[in-house]
């Protein structure tokens, strides 16, 4: 199965059935979607129409002038079902089914749905969705979703069974720098389900760390124990909606399936050591520091600040997540307060530089006897944005490289001040966060894959 | 006294004592933010030093060409306590007074502050700090901290008990597009308290909402009481910090005060109406708001979206919060059926319009189905970021003008992607956030302000 993903996931050539030249049409889309990425074998597929979003229209999937692996449909879902043969025919191995109107709307469309395995089935064609927005593959110039977008280019791949839910990740992703691998809208499930795009990813190379939205499956168990697997050979971080009862509704109609009892749910992952994030703020927040950042070899956390308000706050959203701050070393206070002089300053964990402390210097001087406290695993640094003054990424960036101990940046900041900032973190291996909540939801997710274990996922 | 502070938010002329050449150091930073905030009348005391920051310095206090009513003191704790008696000379009605080093840092500390205390009220000087980040006065053009910054002018006013706080909410502030008012650090409070300031507050034209961060105070039964009063008023929401053991013990050596106990706090608030917030952007978020929107007359929250899943998980927000969503009428689901067609879609709360419901005039007029129907109150619309679709802003704005209810709106997309219609949704009092958690904070603040009172703030 998983190299038959690579008609879905690296197609060499792609019709689209159902292209317009309606802007609002998602057949126009998924084709301005497939260029706009730069994809060059697109073949629109219309009747009538010589072109669409600037290529040519072919009347049909006959008349191509090369064989396609892969057909993305955006018929309605009586045609979609009927016209699998012809997709084969034009040498497909996979479609994309876009429509809705299948199981999620009832006993009818549970029957078309059944009409539309068995045929894919039969001619040994594998199905995307149906009711998907789509996937794409950052490293394959490959776009076949109806948003078109660009996304930084990364490790991070999402498996998601909402198409919505899935574009506020990548959204997220987008504004906080993430760079994304994959990312697939399961939708319905009826032939690839979770497991299969999970395989997928496992072996994928250009995918370090899984995120899995999910309202509900019918074969949850099956797809823990893998998401278990895997997660032992790079991080796979969950989503789950459907926690409340009146939610519960919803995906039942959105998707067509239960979405399970949540405590069960939040149990079974966390027995499993799987990180189940609360919003998708934080599974971005998540994933960003496990692509990033080597685990600690320890559950040692230090803080160093230059103003203690933030500090305070992101101790109590470390506490709350199980992490605890470690006592520093005598030995390290004396150092620190060499480096500082004689200002007043808060010298316990959180450490308050104050004074001149937000000098990129002697800030990172006073990291620098911080990392080399043996009871530091990990060290958080809390700096804010100043018109006059530097933020100490470069000293940062720097001990990363000599101590080998994890570093993770919480830059008191809107988006904007810390432009520049990203590269040289990121280039070092150090996440940066601009909330307390989302810098204790990556430190705790680093905290739970040390060798130690632990009950940071609380 | 709120009289009184006039001479601390609104000075006529201010001098910066310890003014320095070098953006390292407070004195300096002071003087820039001043002036780069566009404040004219600013005096730089400093020896021997000819100019700071591009203004003439002065020597001494004396020698300035006319009266200060305000002094800003960036001397060390000691020089401070001296100096007073010169400000009042100079003129000035009130101090800020930047230094730490008093009874955050122990008995010694403590007695120098009681030394503080007593010059100044036997010179009638108020005094703002010690171990203060400073003040601002966006609508004054005054800026006197040592982050000079610029900030989108507004009604939103925060006191903040730490400086590093309070720059993340007005970083976020600036992020999220949200006016900001008066903002003010209160340190040490030997002098000016929390009620001072919020008493002056809820006199202000120019302030709408009111943000308290708070460690701790061992005033608090009289800040929740006048809290409770002027929330009648304009709102006050609050953010708390001290919630754990080890945050507590920071917190101490921080502001030199107890935080209490957390759950004290949060029985306290939720008794008295007041907002509570989980974190820095649920604060911003809130008064985003409570700034922005009217109340709702009642408790009945619709949801409208064209993508499922951002439907879903903001109704689980909104259920944790404890709002629930109102059953549909009949006929506005008929009317809805009329305005999107055939199409697939899930017609119950929240309320899918899938299909061509992305078209903003389509969207537009399912959301004026949905505001006639008298069980809802307020409208939450979520729509996502695409490249060839617009936003529904114009017809939402339009909306809200003709139906009278509030609207709240959660676009799925990145702060660049919705940078044009911030104005447009602010323009027309619509709250416009990018997360489903800021989203439901904003609805459930609303709706614990409706007439029908409730449990939102759980």
């Amino acid at each position: 199965m998983t190299f038959k993903l690579e008609a879905v996931f690296r197609p060499s050539a792609v019709a689209v059935l159902g292209a317009t030249a309606s802007p609002d049409r998602v057949g126009f889309n998924l084709v301005d979607s497939l260029l706009n990425g730069g994809f060059e074998k697109v073949y629109p597929v219309h009747p009538s129409l010589s072109e669409c979003a600037g290529v040519t229209c072919y009347p049909t999937l006959k008349s191509l002038p090369e064989p396609v692996d892969l057909v993305a449909i955006a018929l309605n879902q009586y045609a979609t079902v009927k016209v699998l043969e012809e997709c084969k025919e034009a040498g497909a191995r996979a479609v994309i089914v876009i429509a809705g109107g299948f199981r999620e709307m009832g006993a009818d469309g549970a029957s078309l749905e059944q009409e539309l395995v068995d045929h894919a089935n039969r001619l040994g064609l594998l199905v995307v969705g149906p009711n998907t927005l789509g996937l794409l593959n950052n490293h394959h110039h490959f776009f076949l979703t109806f948003y078109p977008m660009h996304l930084p280019r990364g490790p991070v791949s999402f498996i998601s069974q909402s198409g919505g839910t899935g574009l506020m990740l990548l959204n997220r992703a987008r504004e906080a720098g993430l760079g994304i691998s994959k990312w697939v809208g399961v939708g319905n499930r009826s032939i690839l389900d979770f497991c299969d795009y999970l395989t997928y990813l496992r072996d994928d190379p250009d995918t370090g760390v899984i995120g899995i939205f999910i309202e509900g499956t019918e074969r949850g168990r099956e797809l823990v124990e893998l998401a278990r697997e895997v997660n032992k050979i790079k991080p796979v971080v969950f989503l789950k909606a459907g926690e409340s009862a009146g939610a519960a509704a919803s995906t039942l109609t959105h998707t067509g399936t239960m979405s399970g009892s949540p405590q069960v749910w939040r149990d079974v992952l966390h027995q499993c050591g799987l990180w189940l994030a609360k919003t998708p703020h934080e599974m971005v927040a998540v994933c960003q520091a496990l692509v990033k950042s080597k685990v600690p070899a320890g559950k040692g956390v230090a803080v160093l600040t230059h103003t203690a308000g933030p500090g305070i706050i992101l101790t109590e959203q470390l506490h709350a997540r199980g992490c605890h701050l470690v006592e520093l070393a005598g030995e390290t206070i004396i150092k620190v307060q060499e480096v500082i002089g004689g200002v007043p300053a808060i010298l316990r964990n959180p450490l308050d530089v104050a004074g001149l402390g937000f000098k990129a210097e002697v800030f990172g001087e006073a990291a620098e006897a911080m990392l080399q406290d043996p009871g530091v695993d990990l060290l958080v640094v809390i700096y804010c944005l100043h018109k006059n003054w530097r933020f100490p990424s470069l000293e940062i960036a720097a001990l990363k490289k000599k101590y080998h101990k994890p570093i993770v940046a919480f830059y008191v900041s809107d988006l904007a001040g810390i432009a520049e900032e990203w590269d040289i973190l990121a280039g070092a291996g150090i996440p940066l966060y601009t909330s307390p909540e989302e810098t204790a939801a990556g430190v705790a997710a680093l905290l739970s894959r040390s060798r130690a274990g632990g009950d940071e996922n609380a």
